[in-house]
């Protein structure tokens, strides 16, 4: 936690928030914060500054904040994920929103397993859970939006053109012979296949939708790896 | 697993190989292979090509196999990393070796607790393991060779002079102010700090070797997300 995820409701008075739960057992556990200590705090979806604690209980601790720089840049990435099993889900949602992503569609496709849809993991509470932790990680706070779309072909062919509208748009296939273009930056919309990746219907309906198949090397890798690899790659 | 690795104690004639226990659990129940499924097959350290299955028994495969086309390139990175937690380790050594690094040094540094060193996950074979599922999920057989200096002062000034003589040396440094240079593919020399960066000390013993403190943007990336983040920057 290299920053203090707060929000309106830790406020007690002007400037003085009191933090309990998982935020107090990490500063006081990991940080091993005392009174005077001064951590990196941002308000979420607000500015960043610094917060300094003034007192701790054993159940809480409360601290004088000061929030008066802006938060890092979002990446001007939307992700368009295949959704991954629930396990590796988690790290990803958490990976993504350290890197800036704020806009993720989880979609199905063939090679994706009906019970991942199921997952206790796809709860709101649990992603919002996972994305903090992310943003607490990069020092933002700026929360993801993360939008579950069980049904491919009418995402695609209804959802997906307004997606992309004045951006970039590649889908990352290990078997596509254009090597990505130089993108520099620019606005982009990311989609990503399953394990085992899309089969070929799907890829002909991301290609009739305007998506470029793209590949990123010969080497094919976990979710976890090429999420982070490419996105630096599309930089 | 994208390629079955194979060593030459699994031929049984010209040409021909048995499989069993993991790989063997793997091509039956994930590949759902039977009599006549082509495979992608490679061999350790070697070619890699395919393997067409001829019988399978309750504990065994078969295969047929030709080996005729060279693994990917490997990366000209070598990785010099403060031991992340064992948890971490075991993905990192897999994500490295998928991505296609086939040196890496694991280092001491004054935030790696000590216990991470005692960890069994850093057994020989624990970590081979963790290698070969890199490799098979990358399609690549040249197995990394991974280098253990739990001393920090001594690796830094009399070993890592040799390491990076002609690579461009740089540390990741959350704090620091440069900018990664565009190396673009060029042979390099990567070190990164453990949870919570390296202390001023250590970085100014980089420096003194020759190391340049980059930064790569203002979000402190987690070591999973950092390393294939940073390996693709270096493309």
């Amino acid at each position: 936690m290299n920053l203090v995820l707060i929000s309106e409701e830790d406020f007690i008075g002007p400037g003085r928030v009191r933090i309990e739960g998982r935020r107090f057992f990490h500063i006081v556990d990991v940080h091993r914060a005392v009174a005077g200590t001064e951590l990196c705090v941002g308000l979420a979806d607000g500015c960043i500054g610094t917060g300094v604690i003034t007192s701790i209980t054993g159940v809480s601790v409360e601290m004088d904040v000061r929030l008066d720089q802006k938060p890092p840049q979002p990446l001007p990435i939307t992700v368009v994920l295949a959704l991954p099993r629930p396990k590796v889900l988690r790290r990803t949602l958490a990976a993504l929103s350290s890197l800036g992503v704020k806009r993720l569609y989880l979609i199905n496709a063939y090679r994706v397993e009906k019970s991942y849809w199921k997952s206790p993991f796809l709860k709101k509470d649990e992603i919002n859970r996972q994305l903090a932790l992310g943003l607490e990680q990069a020092r933002d706070t700026i929360m993801p939006e993360v939008l579950m779309r069980p049904l491919f072909k009418p995402f695609v062919e209804d959802e997906l053109p307004a997606v992309m509208q004045n951006t970039i748009a590649i889908a990352a296939h290990p078997y596509a012979s254009t090597p990505c273009p130089n993108i520099s930056g620019r606005p982009a919309t990311l989609v990503i296949g399953p394990e085992g990746g899309f089969i070929p219907y799907e890829i002909e309906k991301l290609h009739e939708a305007g998506f470029i198949p793209v590949t990123f090397g010969e080497r094919i890798l976990r979710i976890e790896t090429a999420l982070p690899y490419i996105i630096a790659r599309l930089q």
